[in-house]
């Protein structure tokens, strides 16, 4: 019983040091592996190619909290997502900044900046907006709790359209949460009914003038449908962490239309201890037989 | 007894329309004054050149949160500052973008999109960064209380280093106080005391790599200090909304240096009502010899 490290080689010594302390087996890289029916686990971003090499596999480990990016698994095979408290509040932090430099009109005072102007535009009441988050997981619960504290009037969407801490709408109801919301927050996972989410259809069901903050996956985006809406002044601005491809190419628009700021997926990065610690969890929940934290639905792709 | 009202006229309906309804009578400009005996307060930015020319004014009330640009006042005029819950809103929410712009490298982001570079820096959790701010007043308060929410280690600065939500260093102890903080934030209202506080001494006590989010006044910042520290890597970046002159000139370099982000002193703007509203608590207090809501301490300066 072993798990396989295929992961950033940056993170390996603290997780070696870790599993050693736990007194479990941990195999650093596939180069490194002698009997492959010992490994019952792989971490990886991307797996090994060939996983039928592997008999006694039971689960792979995506060392982030998305999982859209990885092929289909052997059956059998458990998916199981990094739990880590600090990408939670990593991912909060950044849609708070991201959502108050859209509500401060953050994208026109740079841009006058590069100008040398000084003009001030007219500055609103965080309780005069409306915010929206799309994907009420444990990281939208983090962000409307901290939105609401701040005064904003938050509301969420999602599958259930179960009530948190803040009014949730049921994605049936899509049309109602996007008329009453102002600033919208992306934080759904990556499945074949949110891709392209953001599209014509959505920016045309805002209020005019509406701003975008989106954390989820490029590939939820449409970014003709984007830039048409920044420029017919539909949206008024727009922050994004994500992009379909990763990385932007240096001459792509979106690094220079002057109502989008974009950061480099740069809303969370793992731990290299958080990650250590629930991969530990992980091995102790296989031998012991209990449920695997962070176990992926993969019907439902999260 | 009447209020003279010489400030924007933008405000003036949303003023007339509140004082007829609360029985009050309030003068249009100085040009609208018959008998100057009538005025026994005048809201204002900048005061008429002539208060001699009002023989029972009682009260000069500025129509912002600030007082330090206002003259000397003759003999038995009371100085009050507006109070309104929305400004110190207003402030606290740009601070606390501001702080977060600091804390996740958004100078740097800024600078890296200009180029298309798509390239990630080192994400640090809130709860790894202690953030110290100078000025524990009203909205000093409002900021601890949301940046400790966020994680962040938070202590202020204040002239009696009373403890409040968060451990307070008396301005006795600024280099301990400066020594513990990463992200520093000037809160504090311009007097004999604070002018130039933001200066090289400063810098120099606060750790390496700082970084310095100012909302207080243009002066309290040596803008030759800060080009040093930011070049020398002494601080990282540097957010501000108020400069020394304002408006800052197009050509000035701050508006081009690439660790420095500049908005046009709009953390706050005074709402109509809400400035309405306070002038009129002040009409009362007047009539019923109650303490004046907001009153200055000339000698403080505060």
């Amino acid at each position: 019983m072993a798990l396989l490290f295929v992961s950033t080689p940056a993170r390996l010594p603290v997780w070696q040091q870790m599993f050693d302390a736990a007194g479990l087996r941990m195999i650093a890289g596939e180069a490194a592996v002698t009997d492959p029916a010992e490994v019952t686990a792989i971490a990886c971003w991307i797996p090994p190619a060939d996983l039928t090499r592997y008999p006694n596999l039971r689960v792979v480990l995506s060392v982030g909290a998305g999982v859209d990016h990885l092929p289909p698994l052997p059956e059998g095979v458990a998916l199981v997502r990094t739990l880590a408290p600090g990408i939670e509040a990593m991912v909060r932090d950044w849609v708070v900044m991201a959502t108050l430099m859209l509500h401060r009109d953050m994208p026109t005072y740079l841009q006058q900046a590069r100008a040398g102007l000084w003009q001030s535009q007219p500055v609103r009441l965080a309780s005069s907006r409306r915010v929206g988050i799309m994907g009420m997981g444990r990281i939208g619960g983090l962000v409307a709790t901290s939105l609401s504290a701040l005064g904003f009037e938050v509301a969420g969407l999602s599958r259930s359209g179960r009530d948190g801490a803040v009014p949730v709408y049921p994605t049936a109801r899509l049309d109602d949460f996007l008329a009453r919301t102002d600033l919208l927050v992306c934080l759904l996972p990556l499945t074949a009914e949110t891709r392209g989410i953001l599209g014509r259809q959505a920016f045309a069901a805002l209020p005019r003038g509406a701003g975008l903050v989106h954390a989820g996956r490029g590939a939820h985006l449409d970014p003709a449908a984007l830039r048409d809406a920044l420029d017919e002044g539909q949206l008024s601005g727009a922050m994004l962490d994500v992009t379909d491809p990763e990385p932007l190419p240096p001459d792509h628009w979106m690094w220079r239309h002057p109502r989008l700021v974009i950061t480099p997926h740069v809303a969370a990065q793992t731990d290299a201890a958080e990650g250590a610690q629930h991969a530990i969890a992980v091995m102790r929940a296989l031998q012991s037989g209990a449920a695997l934290p962070g176990r992926v639905d993969v019907a439902l792709g999260y």
